[in-house]
């Protein structure tokens, strides 16, 4: 299987996941400023979830541009991926409708844990396939975002059953972390040529 | 018809559905554990619906890259296919919501037989566009899963009357079945150097 | 402007509302066959909207292929034919909530009508657009399905208010007409060498 | 990052908003044209919606085609701007809803405002990595457009306040101002022979 339609369903799914996410933020009915005030969590999580989901699109990218080939592996971890980007609509919203309430907060960690294991996953599947000379494996060198990530989110988590704001805190914390595209496979592979 | 315009398409509309199906996963009302009780029965029935959704978008691929033209025939029993595709988003939601219940079990299952038949004949239409040395029919070879998977569906639809759960189990079973990628036709292919 | 990026466009637009046409179809409460009764028209009016816009896709398609360059004009023409098409679902839920009743089925025929004449209006823009040797004139030839379809929605319209089911059957008519691809077009590109 | 894999994303997402906006436009109850009445606001905002989507499509895909290469700031800008285009179902639907009230009306304005603002930011960080030579830059001219439109919807903003129909004409006449495609980038990349 070429890798461009790969790339591109994982657009199309992550273009809709981020749009779709958008319709959990309900129209209210009233014409007044305050109509709005029970929405400002629904959108403050709305906001959290699309640089999130934007952090993806964005690492995804680069992972498969340093993946030649896709076997039946990749393209099942990948759609394992997406399984759990699939679930961000729902558990944002539901955090959002409860104002960043305990058990919310944590299934979002949750969600969030799921996806950072799920995308670790395929990134190893795609340096198994290359085998010892993996393109990939050079390019995230010591992948210390990748390993500190998981960590953070189920410090998240635990937390969110005494402090519920230090998780929200984590949360936008591991993302200021991502926000920044990763330069060492942009610049790795730059130096190969590609 | 190129063929890239329909497998971009068919991308489209299968990434759309297998996206909006998590919208009948709807947000509860309520911050406790409790309040997703309900919900777990849509939950697993996504997973199973969005693995049917992944084995189709994989195997279509599959059958499209052994295609090299597309006829009206071709065009149109590819629309058949993505119209029954597009049932799953209804037919999980209802049958999630009714906990596997005898009906909406057997619905699920007509869905998924009139899929395997969808596939089934504009498979035979590239086959029968491809003339007598179709690289398709060579590759699908005796094509057992493609028999035995509509067989298996009809079993569960008449189990779902007396054990709904034995449908439930050859669901699953048959999802299994197919997430091995048909490695026939990427075999065939790969051996005409494609 | 490419005329690759006009085609993802709409490509994109036409995908997903052929698919969020089926979130008209709501899952209902319950699950006994009963339940499934009153969805029977609305099921029944997604069939036909689902072969309208798999026709408008084929056609649109041809048309484009046939289009080497994007003026600012095209470019709109083409946004007003997306925006009639993305009535569909609404007018397609109203009709089947309400059985086929009068006024619905006016203003579904209403939406036919206008996406004709948008259809046409496209049509003629990339023909201006081309000039006096537009291959896409040479190849629509006399155009009279282009041209009966409009007549015939018109019919159909005027009829919802007489006997309802004429109405019905006229939609029905105009699909069947259009479903055989407009080989036209294909015959006198592939004669071009294209 | 290659600019074909962004210019694809942002396609989708916008593709996706175009055409979710409708679902703001609920099917109503009863067979009547009179229960089609309190949708007219509606219908009229989505139209005025569907025409912006429209506008930052068609110059998002001139400024993206004056573009070479991706950074992950032009990357981050990109997503910024996708997300104010992202609220306008919301917006559209609020303002519709309450038959263009002074509030929704403003918020909506706002909304327009930082798309608006993201626009031009995104501009500035395409001609800030194209640096002194910047096509993108020569192309835009003065700019005039791009720096009235702010101003007049900040003038709508404030006019909701006391004639809220004058806010509604001034999102009109910005509309009408843009309908024409940007000629300007055409034309200088024209001359360049791209």
């Amino acid at each position: 299987m070429g890798k461009n339609r790969l790339e591109a369903f994982s657009d199309g799914v992550i273009a809709i996941i981020i749009t779709i996410m958008v319709l959990e933020l309900k129209v209210p009915h009233g014409d007044t400023l305050g109509v709005l005030a029970p929405l400002a969590s629904v959108f403050m999580s709305y906001i959290l979830s699309f640089i999130y989901i934007g952090i993806y699109w964005n690492n995804h990218h680069h992972m498969i541009h340093a993946c030649k080939r896709v076997t039946g592996g990749i393209l099942w971890a990948n759609l394992h991926l997406l399984f759990w980007l699939s679930l961000f609509p729902f558990v944002t919203g539901w955090m959002g409708e409860n104002h960043f309430a305990a058990i919310p907060s944590a299934l979002y960690g949750g969600v969030l844990l799921a996806a950072a294991i799920a995308y670790w996953i395929l990134q190893q599947t795609i340096i198994a396939a290359q085998g010892v000379d993996s393109p990939l494996k050079a390019a995230i060198g010591t992948d210390w975002k990748g390993k500190l990530s998981p960590v953070l989110y189920a410090l998240a988590i635990l937390s969110t059953f005494f402090w519920p704001w230090v998780a929200q805190a984590l949360y936008v914390a591991v993302a200021l972390l991502w926000l920044v595209p990763d330069r060492r496979i942009e610049k790795s592979l730059r130096s190969d040529g590609t």
